[in-house]
């Protein structure tokens, strides 16, 4: 640390001050607190009796120190994605990991920033376990897959890869504000963020301090279960209280969808006991029903009967960029930390995939995208 | 409130004092910290220079007055089991409502607690969507499937189902302490809390209000999934270092497993389009393959050359209780609020849920579970 105890315990209560809340007001104030923040603070009328009026009256005013280190970083940044889900295991960190893979391949600059803090996956999807992170005079320097694809993650930062992160909000408030203060990203074109599931702490403080740099928007992934949807409601109006632009609803995992003969097939018996008869299935097909090996089978999975994603995006005013079927290699592709861009295999997804990420770019869904800008 | 201004500020330090974290000690204490709660605090020779030494040295002392109107309350809870994963989407509430139906319809009687703050999906998954809670002077009534089946969850607590509920950690710890202490869940066998994914402020703060009542153990839930497998390997540590019992793994989304007559088939042309030739497919296996139509086709999904959870569990010594296929029909029950029990629809995953529960039953995985108890 290169700075004295007086000024850490200042920077310390300036950031205690932002992690009251989205509202900067603490919970328990008075009904008309004027917000920690107000020159008036802890002065006012309003603020007789509030249990926060001494700190209040105390604490430092203006805006927060680390805010402008944060904005000094951001401005070699052009367009800066949040990749956001109300829930958990919907692919979203596969789409991060993919969405980042493609914008490379069009040869942009591209910064990966995972702010999952207890589980941190974009290590493994993009192919990094086991990295460090190294630091020098410019800060932090991400973990680069490619020369123009870098990324930042707690989980490079873990003595043990097993090892849980047992960490309350301010501490993992306390390390994004880092990873957006001290990372060295170098120019950049597109900065994705990868969050956790919910609308908590990390999701408050991502907002809070990269909102007067700009956000392009948020993209959301769900699947088209109705316990999924219920939670993107949640994430959409989340974007709408704290004004951030909803890019688009990916509709991940529709169905699983791949060549009949990938399968493998069972026979159960009465007893409920299974016997794996693929070998003889297959014989058996070819000899007797040749045109079905050259089929596709396709199962919903999540019963979609209520409209799935698409319907909710009408009814709640934001774009749907496309369906996502579930698709075991582009699974595969994530657990090996590849792009599922570089070869034919996943046929079913990746396709899929590049329309969805080349609406967002030719389109300029995302804001401000021109020929200029990708040049 | 029928407190005064005074005690609700003694309660609010208090609080804050058990907010700190798991430990209890403040992130930016001095190295010797003897913890805020002891009897030194902030008088120690260790607290000299210490931010916090002031606000320690005055910080009222002894146990949290919640903690003990916590233990009263479950005092009459025989059994507490918690539902973890490490990942989200993995079908850890699924599970938690399935365990629940199951030890209902076992006679049992059953509390389920969902702390899953941003996104509830316990009252969608039990059949209980739009239902609100009631108060009495008895406390707040959970809602209730069967008699003896109650559940308590915030999704019952908000105005409008799509609000995202935007809370950062202390209040998340705040509602969650006041479902222990004002719940009135009379007399209970088990009382099973989901809780979101992760090993944050959720998941330490109802080992901190639980610990001292006694917690049987936790169920961690996962996929076959290395990316999901990770995040498990952390619950388990976390498990290990707040001193939980792990009663086993459960791994769902086991491959999709389904009645080869269950599938849509398509035909994919050479230009990548798709046509579906479901009705002919099934008229030709008919007519030549009629065998065909009575396997069942299984496709794992999810990679699990690694293993799975099987070999984790050997790997971190903690009990494997079994795989729960994919199977569309028990998404459907729980996207319908149904026990998969009752029917016989769930033909895939039922019977596997049910060898599971038996088995943390009848071989008393959890703790003190005997005839008298059940009885």
């Amino acid at each position: 640390m290169q700075f004295g105890k007086q000024e850490e315990r200042r920077r310390r209560k300036v950031r205690e001050a932002m992690e009251n809340g989205y509202h900067e007001i603490p919970e328990n104030a008075n009904e008309h607190c004027p917000g920690p923040q107000a020159e008036s603070a802890g002065k006012s009328d309003d603020c007789q009796g509030c249990p926060n009026q001494e700190a209040c009256a105390t604490a430092p005013k203006g805006p927060d120190p680390d805010l402008i280190a944060i904005a000094e970083r951001m401005a070699n940044v052009k367009h800066k994605i949040l990749v956001l889900s109300g829930k958990g295991g919907v692919g979203k960190s596969t789409f991060s990991a993919q969405l980042s893979f493609a914008l490379a391949g069009m040869e942009h600059q591209v910064g990966l920033l995972d702010i999952d803090i207890c589980g941190p996956s974009i290590p493994k999807m993009l192919g990094l376990e086991g990295q460090d992170i190294h630091q020098s005079n410019l800060g932090w320097s991400p973990v680069y897959v490619e020369s123009n694809l870098g990324v930042m993650s707690i989980g490079f930062m873990l003595p043990h890869p097993d090892e849980a992160v047992i960490w309350r909000g301010p501490r993992k408030n306390g390390i994004i504000k880092q990873f957006l203060k001290d990372v060295y990203w170098g120019e950049l074109d597109f900065l994705v963020v990868d969050a956790p599931p919910g609308t908590s702490d990390e999701h408050i403080s991502i907002v809070q301090y990269l909102q007067a740099t700009g956000i392009d928007g948020a993209i959301i992934v769900t699947t088209p279960q109705q316990v999924s949807l219920i939670d993107v409601r949640k994430e959409v109006s989340f974007c709408k209280k704290v004004g951030i632009k909803v890019l688009g609803v990916v509709e991940n995992m529709s169905g699983l969808q791949q060549p009949l003969t990938d399968f493998r097939f069972k026979k159960v018996t009465e007893t409920g006991e299974e016997r794996d008869v693929t070998d003889w299935a297959v014989e058996y097909m070819r000899a007797n029903a040749p045109e079905m090996l050259k089929l596709v089978a396709y199962s919903e999975v999540f019963d979609s009967s209520a409209g799935g994603a698409a319907k909710m995006c009408l009814e709640m005013g934001v774009p749907f960029l496309g369906k996502v079927p579930m698709d075991p290699h582009l699974c595969k592709a994530a657990e090996e930390g590849r792009s599922c861009f570089v070869d034919q295999k996943c046929g079913a997804s990746a396709p899929a995939l590049k329309r969805i990420i080349e609406l967002l770019v030719e389109n300029q869904v995302v804001s401000g995208i021109s020929i200029d800008d990708s040049a």
